[in-house]
């Protein structure tokens, strides 16, 4: 199963993921003396920081979604191989993928998150997540549909409910997506509907700490707070959904009736990182040491959402962001080329963290963003997350793309990706069954 | 079920389907004194010439499909709903849509066709079509996936029936698949592959009549074989299929190892036309009058592909193409409009279709055109083709960003849009179980 272009004399090493994590440790490794083999379940790396864009109509999944084979085909000493990795056994040193054993040297388990539903799975068919390309489209064919369907609902209550929508999770995707469905409803639609009113729509944003985006500054939350208030978004603090079905969401005693059900409300580790038999932490996150290794097992490294890290000198939770996984990404591939080297596994250095600060959009030419000490908001944040954003996007030309996209939709309030796809005999049932 | 905003006491015009036809005689109504509510089982409007580029991972959904709601939004007297028609019972001037009945006092049917197997529907799921945007998601996801499983495939046989692309049906979409899948292989992919040479991979296109794209003229089709001959395509012509399955196509006695075939041979018309009752054609489209309309139904017009029609003055069927569906679309709303006024049925013109020539792509930096009396071909047909097929997109900023896309990909032999989207749990399955 190993690349037929690698000698089988270098030391192997084997990624799993291509996300930010194993794309840069992947990267790092260009120039040592190691045959490189790195595994994704899907073709493609995802820039996630942008998928409510393409649930919310405003980008395509290409402007944000990479073929990794594309991104890595330069790289002499890597293959890209579309493999679902099952199984690791850590005692013999080799993955399970694709119905055969691989073995490796070194492995790096960059296997990402998915949405946790906090023990209550039976949510998910009700409240679709945020993780894929195929849930942002799914998102989208809901929050299309449910204009669709409204447009010719005859029953005021039944109206009311296909155009509630209720956001669960106040963190940046929860917060983009209020504000982006707020933004489509109120200024997008209203005048392709004839029949219905689309800015009567509710957009519900339920919280369950004190503050939205508990992981930015206080003063920028509350200022995003204000601006969401103030477009009509219904934000609920400090307050826990208690049940989730097809007619809607339960708050305690109260029941929001709302056929759009969004979950932006937390992550657990993939299944795969569980096959390892190591101490896991209650979000199914692998507790690493202070070089991202496994205690035991020093050739083996978990980096991005799927570890559970520290910051050796602040002892501060590694955040799971894009740069917490660029920079654990491109620190194990430098213990790697050093270990190849010679060094030895005892004298490796600790990681550390580097906060670059952190950003979410709010609403149309509206954004926060917390840069060291200096706070951004309104129009100048809105720039800044653009800028920042489309400087991670791959390839220039599509850099370019995006910046014109957002600029026409800032101008125009349009949406140029207001598609329902899929099969229709599915998403039209609900209309005949009315 | 009617609009609200529309008054009761308007004549009531129902079109089905928002494609060419549809739309074209929606827009020819917008002063007419009518209410107009068009349906479509979609809520977009897609441009089929251009689907094979989404097929082939050249252009995006959203590039060749637009909300017909989007489209329509200024038209007053129009509104649009999302439905598939289930039944029209002329008797009664009524269709049955989403579970309930709506009247009608004129009928617009221009419902289109689907893929036809010729009464061999168990080929389906071995050699999918191209008539939607998830036709096209489909074979592109096919077509990549073909790649990814042959990089790991370590049996040479089967390697090669995993690269391994039949293409059935010599017409226009049927050579632009074969030419794109080509260029795909011979050019795009080579350098991101590392254990096979994609330029290995076979393309044949099996055509029933003695030459390619028979509604062009003849010079033109020799043309074109010749330019898919020299960059590789294998074109069998006077050979029909006879068996279709997993392991590949039969040709009588001979069978061809491939593991992705195609299907672009032949379409049908959609199953609402059958409930009307009258007369079909061979391929299910509504034999319909000079001035479209069913003979003992003056207020039902079929029109575009749901309709089998002749020219009035020449006698030859109008072909099955956007300009036969624009021309008769914009024809049908001026009887419609002037029935209105109170002409009489017996008075109205017979149809005649103006042809504005035919076109179609062959490879990069190549199509065939013929424009009256005018052969175009190699890159002038190129041009011409890139031209008028921008034209027909909707939006400026679309099409100059498809025309920069082209030029783009023309330049760099690049794809922008290789995600194979979709449950992975399902695409990788077959990988798992090699």
């Amino acid at each position: 199963m190993s690349g037929k272009n690698s000698p089988d004399c270098l030391p192997k090493v084997v990624i799993i993921g291509g996300g930010f994590g194993g794309l840069h440790a992947a990267m790092g490794l260009s120039r040592a003396d190691v045959s490189v083999t790195l595994y994704d379940r899907r073709n493609y790396h995802l820039f996630q920081p942008l998928l409510y864009q393409v649930a919310t109509a405003e980008l395509e999944p290409n402007n944000i979604a990479f073929p990794i084979r594309k991104i890595l085909n330069h790289q002499k000493n890597c293959d890209v191989a579309l493999g679902e990795v099952l199984k690791i056994d850590l005692a013999q040193r080799e993955i399970s993928v694709n119905g055969g054993q691989v073995p490796y040297d070194y492995l790096v388990v960059a296997s990402g998150a998915r949405q946790s539903y906090f023990g209550h799975d039976e949510y998910r068919p009700f409240a679709p997540g945020l993780k894929s390309v195929d849930d942002a489209l799914e998102v989208r064919r809901r929050v299309l549909l449910a204009f669709e369907e409204a447009e010719w609902e005859e029953d005021e209550k039944s109206r009311q409910a296909k155009l509630t929508f209720v956001i669960v999770g106040g963190g940046p995707t929860g917060m983009e997506l209020a504000g982006a469905i707020m933004e489509l409803a109120s200024k997008t639609l209203p005048s392709d509907f004839h029949n219905i009113d689309t800015r009567c729509a509710r957009v519900i944003l339920i919280q369950g700490a004190d503050r939205l985006v508990p992981t930015m500054p206080e003063d920028l939350a509350a200022r995003a707070q204000k601006v969401l208030e103030k477009a009509g978004v219904e934000i609920r603090l400090n307050t826990l959904v208690t049940g989730v079905d097809e007619t809607g969401v339960s708050i305690g005693e109260e029941h929001i009736a709302a056929e759009n059900i969004l979950w932006a409300a937390g992550v657990q580790g993939q299944t795969v990182a569980r096959t390892l038999g190591v101490d896991l932490d209650r979000a199914g996150r692998v507790v690493v040491g202070p070089a991202m290794a496994l205690p035991a097992h020093p050739e083996v490294f978990v980096i991005g959402d799927a570890a559970a890290a520290t910051d050796a000198a602040t002892g501060n939770p590694i955040p799971g962001v894009a740069q917490g996984a660029i920079q654990a990404g491109d620190f194990v591939a430098q213990i790697i080329r050093e270990d190849v080297k010679g060094k030895s596994a005892e004298s490796r250095p600790a990681f550390r963290y580097h906060d670059k600060g952190s950003m979410a959009m709010v609403g149309r030419g509206n954004a926060i963003a917390a840069i060291g000490k200096t706070h951004l908001g309104g129009f100048i944040g809105w720039l800044a997350w653009n800028l920042v954003h489309a400087m991670f996007l791959i390839g220039f030309g599509n850099k370019l793309l995006v910046i014109c996209q957002w600029f026409w939709n800032y101008v125009r309030h349009s949406r140029q990706s207001r598609l329902i796809t899929g099969d229709p005999e599915v998403h039209i049932k609900t209309l005949r069954n009315k």
